[in-house]
């Protein structure tokens, strides 16, 4: 079966160094042919992203939601996520991305705020009902000559957490029930 | 194979109901057989813990470290975990729980600290390597009348994450060098 | 010399109960006459919010910088401020609040994310420079028959606190340089 | 008056260059012989800072939360304060710091944990009550031969933030109720 992907990018300016990022993780983390990936730049909706109701955007959020694995994406402002990113998330009822896992991202221009995507994305996340398989990524936006090395790396690191939580998965109990 | 499982409890007063917790979201979750637990009080370390070395101590921290899951229970004292499960942490190098499967508990008086176990024990958690696998779980003390069915549906989540994360697992690329 | 006062709302549907939450606060902090007002309810900019440059935008941002207290207040989204309150403060430059003593609020549904004020909210003003004078402020929207004694006690919170910091001021060292 | 000024220190390891730190802010913040000064290294308490009930530690608590401005002063350990502060802190009872102006201090290898003192430190010292008067300060272990000049830029900033609380102080209302 073909592994939904899709991509958020919460960067006002469309096509960022970001969404790069973003995008060489997934490729990093799957074969291709293996998956179908949508990225949605949010710089494109901006203007609609505070509409309500709003057909174009429920589109997005109930696809992204449907999506098998969700890389979040944005530059770091004021040591977090921008509002444009938080904007789109808060469209989502409570517990609106149960059932996905989310790998968040941010870029920055030093390492001053590289706790950013652990203590303030994840945590978002995780309260619209995503799991996050590890660490967040942070990426110092400077570093893009290293950018296959760097994001290898953190794929590998994903790649391992994730074979070990699926060595969990096959652990569980008979008797816990099948929520979904 | 069967499953190592481990319980660290940061409650200076042992045998507490934090313990309880964490024991019964253990036993949720995984068939009674098909795992090995350890319970370590740290209630009962509490006057080695700032010890250095301490073989006993470090002995302690390498079994939690080669758990494949572990329940990291704390009462919550001034809306996070407590100083003696932090010291008990602050034993570990860098990324010393790696490869731990992770699942935070707090314990609290009442729904206002809720937001604790996901916004401080998971990212501590995290930091140190391991994976959460969703939400923190908080526990409201005084419901322990119905500690069955609260954790029941915390376990049910828990499962229903994990078997997502294994679906992802399955679908990771050939080419990610294994890390450990 | 009169204090200037601003009111951010981060709620994306105007004149709401959030608003009336922070005009009660400034109310019950300072003497009617004694101050100017400026209320800026971001739902009223939502289509401008992300324009670049938006001359009405930087005329609310420099208006909301130059004043001596600012009540940031928003509802709780996603166990956090709204994406709408946060695109306002994106807007600002690295120290943009600096000079500004804030007080962050939020409103919620209830108790369970009542950390939110304290720990998401605060360290986001304080990032940009802002002085926060103790807790953040949580309201349950369902206490609206009791704002007034709720927003009272808040308030005498954040006057003893004032109170303390003066007192700190009037000792500090006759060498250290004045910014400003 | 005399300021009471505390410095309570949560490296395991006593004397240490965090120490040298907090005493450093403390010289730039006030003039000599404006203040007294208590420095309590919790390296000497380790043995005891667990034990329920202790008249010692009780002492120390107390002469802490009784100071007008205190210090508080940890390594970065996890990304975080160190368990050996958290247990001191644990020992309070709710509101236990009230009144007290808290400045938080944690030292780190790199810029990589910058923001766990605004993040992670000034948050618990505002669960407890006190009021932390901008960011948290974060220094570089390496850079102690800078040591003078970034401290001191710090206590200006701190300097500043006090003088403009101290106004809004000012303005405060006549009507609001004293608490102490």
């Amino acid at each position: 079966m073909t592994l939904r992907v899709s991509i958020v990018v919460g960067n006002p300016k469309p096509k960022s160094r970001t969404l790069k990022v973003a995008e060489t993780l997934v490729e990093k983390l799957f074969d291709e042919g293996s998956y179908d990936v949508e990225v949605i730049d949010l710089a494109d909706h901006a203007q609609e992203i505070f509409a309500w109701p709003s057909e174009k955007m429920a589109a997005l959020n109930a696809s992204v939601a449907a999506s098998d694995v969700v890389v979040f994406a944005s530059p770091t402002y004021k040591a977090t996520y921008t509002g444009l990113l938080k904007a789109f998330l808060d469209r989502y009822p409570a517990n609106g991305l149960a059932g996905v896992t989310a790998i968040p991202v941010l870029t920055g221009a030093d390492l001053s705020h590289s706790m950013g995507p652990t203590v303030n994305l994840a945590p978002l996340l995780v309260e619209l009902g995503a799991s996050v398989p590890g660490r967040g990524f942070y990426f110092v936006a400077g570093q893009m000559d290293h950018l296959d090395e760097i994001v290898s790396a953190a794929a590998a690191e994903y790649a391992a957490n994730l074979r070990r939580l699926s060595n969990v998965a096959a652990h569980l109990g008979t008797g816990i029930p099948t929520l979904v």
